[in-house]
């Protein structure tokens, strides 16, 4: 069964003016919104879908146009939109639809650029929720996501606990690690140093696109794994010459590339750039007196989904928040699963995860 | 015990025009070279040391101008200059002292830039033979080296079977991986992106600093481990500001710019891509009918030393070499050790890997 088209619903929610854990304040917030199923009349069936870095609204789609979970949820899949009234929004600082640094800032008529104000993963919470309660929604059901998509399921847990019953946040950690803050570094110098980059005020230039193909080629090697480009690429080349000579492109340099040109086509440098900084501010302890103190908050079932190969959330920082949880007598699940993919595991291997979701969601 | 900067000597051997696998020819090919320790009468007390990426022919010095292995190497040290004659060359594509991309041109007078040709592992090791000639020696004791020292070991051991009795690989590969290429082509992007790298012709101009910065942090990320990141940094600001703020810099963020600035000022870029392209070339096994056929030709005994933290050459790609030797018959060890520095334990962890070293030299 193929969910049509028609079933997704795409909206542009306004939120107002926000007030920022950095002091600053956004006027005029719009968030997207996509949705599929329908909302119950006792309005308990709600979804809410978190995506991560690079991802948007368009969770669940269809054959014409895919959504980036559609393996996940759909009519009859693992959650199942025939059931649950899945809601998906844009993140705070993104570039598909919601308030950013490429928006138009009405005080000046122009693109914030290098004026739009840094956002924590709290803030990106906060306007979720003021977003759905503008929709009518002040419970949720379900708040599911994977990498930056977990950390927000993690702080819905804490800022709003008697907003939510179930969380699954998968390949994620209650804070970001050095190494991860090391890697967001390396894409975040590349873009800066590109002169494109203009110091954030690129629009309507094309801006840093080489620098922020570089982010993403140092993103994809973080999401993957060795044995994944040796089962994959080897040390095959992609053009019919000797490996020594200069027109030599193996073929795992050539797929790197690709999936870096690939996004600079549909994502701003500034907004990478800004999400980049809400994830290495991601830490639930912070300013609440440490891990502990934050997670005792928590209400909420938790589903903590790891991956062991998992490169950039390492699966002890999955264990370390399942273990926090079960000593404070939460109601935890830790569900470790294996995978070649490592950390993009969560947008790939659907038959693992997904039955374990489903009987989570049915428990 | 400390050796006097007198017992250190250093010179430039010409080895003349040098025929490289990829065709071409360099004329007038110069190689830097250190020595310690004084060489034997019968000419059997030769150990070879190769260096890795941004090394030098300087691995032994004194505290006036230490050596980048004076942990592992000096008099009475696990390899005993008192008894050893060590000599260590700068690498040919190098920009210490041997002919590189920065060298003068002998046909026109200007450094080669973009002209210099390709070069690969093997091109390193005929080179270092010849230079060895040059200097009136025909046999080698024991080489040694790690990461792309490593590589040039084995490559010894394949090339001149009977001109070395013994051969130390560290934290290397019989071939370099599909992720490793990864990582080495984010740096080379890096590089050729900064518009100050002008196609390689950037002479007498500072070149890209910024790429080439930007290249070293990638490198900094895969040299060392998560563990290490965690001990020495945890998430600590490096600013008195809150991490939201835009001026809040992470340690760990301060620490690996450093580390590309640092390299940039001792490094020439195109030097740095000559390398990388002649990691990404490494593979015993091409046009020899891979890996157990060109293993075969090793007369050699075979000290293996394999990091298990080892994110760049895992600790796998070592097992895989000591497994093909052992069951040809080789007389080969493999020795594991363990530590949070990763890939970089070789340039470290001295208490560790030494007495196996010294152990392996007296047996």
């Amino acid at each position: 069964m193929v969910t049509s088209v028609d079933t997704v619903t795409k909206k542009t929610v306004a939120v107002g003016p926000v007030a920022l854990e950095c002091g600053e304040t956004l006027q005029d917030v719009h968030i997207a919104v996509e949705t599929v199923g329908k909302l119950s009349v006792d309005r308990d069936n709600v979804v809410l879908v978190c995506h991560a870095l690079t991802g948007d609204a368009h969770a669940v789609g269809d054959e014409r146009d895919p959504g980036w979970w559609d393996g996940l949820i759909g009519p009859g899949r693992y959650i199942d939109t025939n059931r649950y009234f899945v809601v998906t929004t844009n993140v705070l600082g993104g570039c598909n639809g919601s308030t950013g640094p490429s928006s138009i800032n009405p005080a000046t008529g122009r693109p914030y650029g290098s004026s739009f104000p840094p956002v924590t993963i709290r803030d990106m919470v906060h306007v979720q929720y003021r977003t759905l309660q503008k929709m009518g929604i002040d419970r949720v059901h379900t708040i599911v996501g994977g990498s930056m998509g977990g950390m927000q399921v993690l702080e819905w847990g804490i800022l709003y606990p008697e907003a939510v019953e179930n969380l699954i946040p998968i390949a994620t950690t209650a804070a970001l690690s050095p190494m991860a803050i090391a890697y967001n570094d390396i894409g975040r110098q590349a873009i800066m140093s590109d002169p494109d980059w203009q110091g954030g005020d690129y629009y309507p230039g094309p801006g840093p696109k080489k620098g922020l193909a570089i982010a993403r080629m140092v993103g994809m090697v973080t999401y993957r794994t060795d044995t994944l480009f040796h089962q994959r690429f080897q040390r095959r080349l992609q053009t019919n010459v000797p490996e020594w000579s200069r027109d030599a492109t193996f073929q795992v340099e050539s797929y790197l590339r690709y999936q870096g040109e690939k996004l600079v086509n549909r994502f701003d440098a500034n907004s990478y750039l800004c999400l980049l900084k809400a994830m290495d501010t991601h830490d639930v302890g912070r300013g609440r007196g440490g891990m502990a103190a934050a997670l005792s908050k928590i209400r909420s079932r938790a589903l903590i989904i790891g991956i062991e190969e998992d490169r950039l959330f390492q699966i002890e920082e999955q264990r370390t928040l399942y273990r926090e949880l079960r000593e404070q007598g939460k109601d935890a699940q830790l569900w470790e699963l294996r995978s070649p993919y490592g950390h993009d595991a969560f947008l790939i291997e659907y038959e693992k995860m997904g039955p374990v979701i489903r009987e989570f969601l049915e428990g």
